[in-house]
């Protein structure tokens, strides 16, 4: 149903402009929002910022402070949220006190957080039933790409509003990705992420099996990564200390994407198969083999601490 | 122990010429060998050549046909062996009518079979104590690149062999990637492998999940490659029919790398593994699931198959 | 929490009577709640019955047929649900035309659908609200026990509330259960069948490999039933068939508990496990190979079934 | 080919006698042979021993110590092996001071060791072509079993042969179950084991998940042991501490058998299946756990600890 190309690719623009008369709201000011917000001020914007945190309102400069969210939407023609999860979400715009009755007729709400499609489509349905409009666009990049102005937005819903709000996004992003009807932002994140778990657990399997065996892993990734075992997560962001630099693993396994990040989307990808009957195996077990370091602490640490992890070092203390 | 780095990499000069007095011999004349042996002649070499399958001797032109192994090694100072698997390889080798007592002191023996990294020690271990120098070097690129000649050889054992033997391994491949002792290049073969199972099961996991729901498969695709999901495996070998062309899945799935020999490539790896004590839980779910499709009469199939196989639509006929 | 002991367990006095004066309804007349209005019927009872579908409605002889769940309610101080799933459950019983506020106060509602834990306590805290007492009382046994009149009920919620319809349950069963607080019962259904998922098809494994290499599965089966292998899936429902009869292996796997049903308690197994970051490695794979089996066309099948599939003859028409 | 029925089953009678003039030479005497020879001292007989380690020989009362397997044999005309692994039982019996050949013509040699069915054929056709009777026969009961005389021998072979040695068997063990052709003892043992490992950690995730619910762990295994999860791993064996005494989780899951050895048997099943093609999904995971939980240095501990690495708790110090 989302016979759409990929039309709107890789913008890389940062001169574009958005609407000057646009007022941007943001809801959701953790470790991500916050990056996303400070760009957008770099970019000249001046967004009204709610958090249920007040200290994470106050500490951003140039922004409009609001106590609550409902103050954060008041006069917004472009309302962004970025939150933990989907039932936040629900609850922030469509609970007891949520912001959509209070958002103005015609207004863009854009939910940057990773809800799963069915989150989405429910999201789309109430604000059309308000008049208005409201695409999802979950991000790729994490903390580094979102503090970088990098991220890239995968966006579902209609392709108009996504073209209308592409500037306000490149002020955050790399790129703008249309994906499709409603949810379609959403399904295409999970599907990606759903392959980068279980990628980077078989090439940490391979890794320590060649290791262990004696093969020098900087050579075995180099062959790797001129070889049918290529992958992102060989050949940018190599599990194994010592064969890359600012990779996590060359950092103890610190920053990046977490255990406990990766976890929460191989398990919505889990639910959106179960959905439709859809067999995903080693994604599930790749799930259990993230939710089994979770248990030993390791949620916290960057997903690539699953060489670690198989090497039987990494829960020492 | 194999603190190498890859010297030899990438080696596409296809004017090198080896040893113009050198004598090749060539055993096992199957879909891999026969291809290969055309492009030893195709670049002035006069191979002799031995199958079982005596028409398999017959249909070459312009090598040496010989009537058995022994006969074939005689006189040749380059004998390669390419042949099913690891028990073949020894009892052709060190089996009661072995080659290796009949083999010229100081000549060298190359096995290109896939055999594992066990096999690979014990014959290097028996061609020194009969002053025969060993490698192992097993291929990638399948049928597909041995006909083409751009097969890549990864390489075990003595360093100054592999650099004596490299023109003649260039007439038939692209690229001579020495990766440290005897059996590193089996171990090497067997971990990208191992990646390739794994990422490719993971890849049709999220295609099959993202189609289901909607999304357009060429789109998701073209997402994933320009994401942290990128591979080999979606980027070269898409699973989708529909998505690439000239790739097995363009072609009913036939041709390309075999159900069963991924499946026996997985196997060798999870022997390697138990013998160390290296957990690969992804590898052995994915050889199940490759071996639960042989049992469903899809082992000849391409092994990007498994798209077809989690949709549901494999097994019919 | 539930530190009960098992206190009612196993009662099989068909003689204990409910109180005379108690008005029971029964909502949901499927394969299941059919059979269990009949039992209540043949000890005395007249249920007031509803279901979605009317011929299900005016098929059961002896009871009050009622054309719509609210007025199914009326009037009762007992009211069994029986529906497919929690989604069902709650729009049956706390949705728009939810019957909740038609059940009259201090009555119970005991609801012996499948819904995992979290729809369970939902359900009882929304009760309270309305002075209704509510218990979890999911059923073991199948249709061959809820015809036979021997489930097993599973009980979560107030004790002395367990006690009370107790006489009432073992009409259609032989055992109630006590597990402990609201939502006991579900999770002790749940933790149940994760086991017999994962053991069914451990069994069916081991039976398929020992009969491959020649083992009569007779005499496996009887090694396996005075060993540590020994289980209620290979001593009382043994997957392969012309071990036993009357079991669904001796009877093309037709009748018995469905491949469907199994993967749903799986998937709400795997949710509670989610819930509490609870490792469950080998019932997420089982979950997996029995949705696999679904898109294969076997979902209604027993679920032993499971044996065929792994010989790979399951799906060939 | 194995169509016997279990003929021999459950011997108890520990009054019968072997024939007086046997001589038994036993060799192999670590945690299980000591314990086994002790037992046919106590029955009266006088075997000749032989370990490699010289005082596990010396500390046994009441043997005749010998200082090689061939003094052991010499004279024996039943030779009962009891090794590590099948490579060592090879060595020992067809190796270059293999036993084989100073065993006297129609003596019976017995392996105890678990070896799989490949070794034990390869043993049966040797001794064969010595004109020596050959059995397979791997128990079942661990180091307590053979310490109070109540292992179970699964043999394959000839079943003439069974019968005639069944009553030293006895001696040291309560059952002997004749199982069909040689190799069909070690197929039994392992299809018992496959069983066994699956059911352990199906058995402990549920336990965990419950647990972590909010159930009685008692409560839950009175549950599950009336109903379709039942199995030896719940009512007999059953993982989580304090709901049975006498087993190894009321010990710090010391004793017992340990995930080594349960690794070992999944493994030598994982051999077995792939050389003909069966899948065994679930095993394969178990292998893979088992595994994981020896590299965190939990190899020694009974395999009922896989409950503790589930709650997390396994590997902290």
């Amino acid at each position: 149903m989302f016979k759409n190309t990929l039309k709107c690719l890789v913008k890389i623009d940062k001169n574009v402009h958005s609407r000057p008369n646009s007022n941007v709201a943001f809801i959701g000011l953790g470790q991500m929002g916050t990056r996303m917000v400070n760009n957008l001020i770099k970019h000249g914007k001046q967004p009204r910022v709610y958090d249920v945190v007040p200290s994470a309102v106050s500490s951003i400069k140039g922004a409009i402070p609001c106590s609550s969210a409902e103050e954060a939407v008041d006069g917004a023609n472009i309302i962004i949220t970025m939150l933990p999860n989907g039932q936040i979400v629900k609850d922030t715009v469509i609970g007891q006190k949520g912001i959509l009755k209070k958002i103005g007729k015609n207004s863009l709400l854009l939910d940057s957080s990773t809800t799963g499609p069915q989150v989405a489509r429910e999201l789309y349905q109430a604000a059309k039933e308000s008049s208005v409009r409201f695409l999802d666009a979950p991000v790729s990049g994490g903390v580094v790409g979102a503090q970088a102005g990098t991220l890239c937005f995968m966006v579902g819903g209609d392709e108009g509003d996504c073209k209308e709000v592409e500037p306000v996004l490149l002020h955050m992003g790399a790129k703008v990705l249309f994906c499709g009807d409603s949810g379609a932002g959403q399904i295409t994140k999970l599907c990606n992420n759903l392959i980068l778990g279980v990628t980077m657990i078989g090439t940490a399997e391979a890794m320590n099996l060649g290791v262990k065996l004696g093969l020098d892993p900087k050579l075995l990734s180099d062959v790797v990564n001129i070889s049918t075992g290529r992958s992102w997560s060989s050949d940018t962001y190599n599990p194994v200390p010592g064969v890359m630099e600012n990779v996590p693993s060359a950092k103890n396994y610190d920053g990046g994407f977490s255990v406990e990040l990766i976890a929460k989307d191989l398990g919505l990808a889990g639910d959106a198969a179960l959905s439709i009957s859809a067999p995903v195996p080693l994604a599930a077990m790749s799930h259990q083999l993230f939710r089994t370091m979770i248990t030993y602490g390791l949620g916290k640490k960057d997903f690539s601490v699953i060489y670690k992890f198989l090497e039987g070092k990494a829960v020492d203390n």
